[in-house]
């Protein structure tokens, strides 16, 4: 039985994600239920595609992941089925899935058009929980929809390249319960970009000169323990998502501080990566 | 297998839904468990019959709702398993099930009575576990506790109709995750006593003329974006559980503010409709 | 299927524990994942070592723990997977299995050694996955590790006791989720040292002369209810876990307060035990 994945900013305290399961489960018993998050800020649809974007691809193939966001229909914002790289999302079509996998023609794509039996201010439960459980039995998306061309695309914030290509101009776009600082910039534009050449990261108050690994590459374990200087334990890595990550070693954003905190970046705050 | 959910005042962070689970797990391997909420304010049996009540009756009839508020046994808080409507309930008897029914002669009823083999200061690991996985197990209520007659009635605030029936008083009964607010006044009531006539709602510095279907109706799509007088997008609407709620569209508590924030109305605020 | 359990520092919001989630789903479609916590203070040993303690136990035998705290891999920090009283544990020796189980020769441990074919910065999606679904498909620690003789040691702070045996000197260990103060001192050490001489136990602002056995014994129920002389509802009792707790009966950290904040007692912060 495919797995119904849930990402939403329903929050953790109200009834809105145990009414969605509820419904779920009255509809299909062997249901599997998997929640991606339930805390993404309000209406905040590039927090959800960052989150779902790294969270998708582990799950296996033909699993139905449902995107609670900003869901409510209106003559602006429809909903879709879609099938990109063998998973399905539903989810109102916001932008939001332009943003998820970076293409516009997936596989396959429709409308949703079951509303006339259905009137509802709680989208997730009336509505993307039947379409859900169609697609999870092995329903064909042509059942609940009407095959439309393309999604609407949105753009979140792209990094830009100076004209010389001596300057890489990115944005924050998440900052993790760590306190770690992701930017726009991916391993493959820095690549692209920088062939090689030795370069300076500049955020605000911090700069970095080289790209790490690990997180724990922040320290020098060559050294010995009481010996070592370690810089705050600040650190610029790769994450295990591509993206460029401005971090501080164990780190904790209540107490000792964080990279968000000690370097006062924020979401959409500039992060520049300068080469020789 | 019957489910069995959990409401609880948990939280998040503290082993013991974690170690609820590990114990219905050792009683029943097969057990499937959902969980509703463990954000319930702590001994908020108001908070936590709004959770229940709106999240219930979309599961499965059969399944077993574990509530663990203000659960500890003593002389004036017995234990009560509960049929209602073909769903079972585990709790304390301190009121709760009858501020979710609304009925105090539900279809089945027993104080629970196994204490004498358990001694316990958790009580939903030590008690209710036992007694939802009997009845998950198809067990009858009448094994693991007594029949009695009635439970426990308390009743929330509960809205006024001034005798000249012009005006409903209602009350604030939960803020939700974006801040909308809640109140007591439910759709059925509103049209028994507005009989269709005109009406203003007040709370506190907002007030509405209209009652819409859905959020998105704050917004008038017949006009171009740019041109639109939104009038703070704020709302009133009959929520999915049939409610009156005050609302703000794509409203975020910690931005851009919310109904809660920008009404000024919090738990227990009035909200008055006067019909004309 | 046995049962794999996660505990970690990731939050509710990021990606992280959806992608666990969905890379052992891909492993093993028929897996039983449960959520212990996710909310652990970040890199915080002792705090998850004390969830962890208090939950697994409550779990079926041959269930995976997969603790991910503090797991990224370093010349100090390798990864290790156990078996102890017939629970399996899966992370970095880096203490904390010494504070869970406060042995240091479980019954069986390997160092992992797999990650000669792992390059990562996401130690739980990419080793730890593997390593605890190999152990719920009833694979042997032997093919994904080495033997190791014993893991890291590490003692939290442990409570103190004056010479001359009048004096148990404890400290806050925890601080839960209705502001109650977990301290280090057991009923056994208490046992051990007051062989039921009389006592008073100190705390910063508050003091007690009485071990109870269940929060609601802070109440006199054989006085009328509006007679009451409550205390502020002040407790001291062995909770679930053998602990000695100091709580306030009912409390809410965010509205009435708790004990944390009533007594102004933090993690660490000493309470001490004076025997007569």
């Amino acid at each position: 039985m495919p797995i119904i994945t849930l990402t939403t900013d329903f929050g953790l305290k109200d009834h809105f994600a145990g009414a969605v399961k509820g419904a779920i489960y009255s509809e299909m018993a062997d249901a599997k239920i998997v929640d991606i998050s339930h805390n993404v800020s309000p209406f905040h649809i590039t927090e959800a595609a960052y989150i779902i974007q790294n969270a998708y691809r582990n799950f296996p193939k033909g699993t139905v992941h449902v995107i609670g966001i900003d869901s409510e229909q209106n003559p602006e914002n429809k909903h879709i089925a879609v099938k990109v790289e063998g998973h399905y999302f539903v989810c109102a079509n916001n932008g939001i899935m332009s943003m998820i996998t970076r293409t516009i023609v997936p596989e396959e794509l429709v409308e949703i058009n079951i509303h006339d039996r259905i009137k509802t201010n709680f989208t997730e439960l009336d509505v993307f929980v039947q379409v859900a459980c169609h697609i999870a039995r092995g329903g064909t998306l042509g059942v609940i929809g009407k095959p439309i061309k393309e999604i609407k695309a949105i753009t979140g914030i792209m990094p830009v390249i100076n004209s010389d290509q001596k300057q890489i101009i990115g944005n924050v776009i998440y900052v993790d319960n760590y306190g770690n600082v992701i930017t726009n910039i991916t391993r493959r534009l820095f690549d692209d970009v920088g062939k090689g050449r030795t370069f300076i990261i500049q955020a605000r108050r911090a700069h970095f000169k080289k790209i790490h690994e690990r997180y724990s590459d922040a320290i020098n374990f060559d050294i010995e323990k009481t010996k070592r200087e370690e810089d705050g334990k600040k650190i610029a890595l790769f994450n295990s998502s591509g993206y460029l990550e401005l971090a501080i070693y164990k780190s904790n954003p209540s107490t000792v501080g964080s990279a968000s905190t000690l370097f006062g970046l924020d979401y959409r705050d500039t992060v520049s990566i300068t080469f020789e």
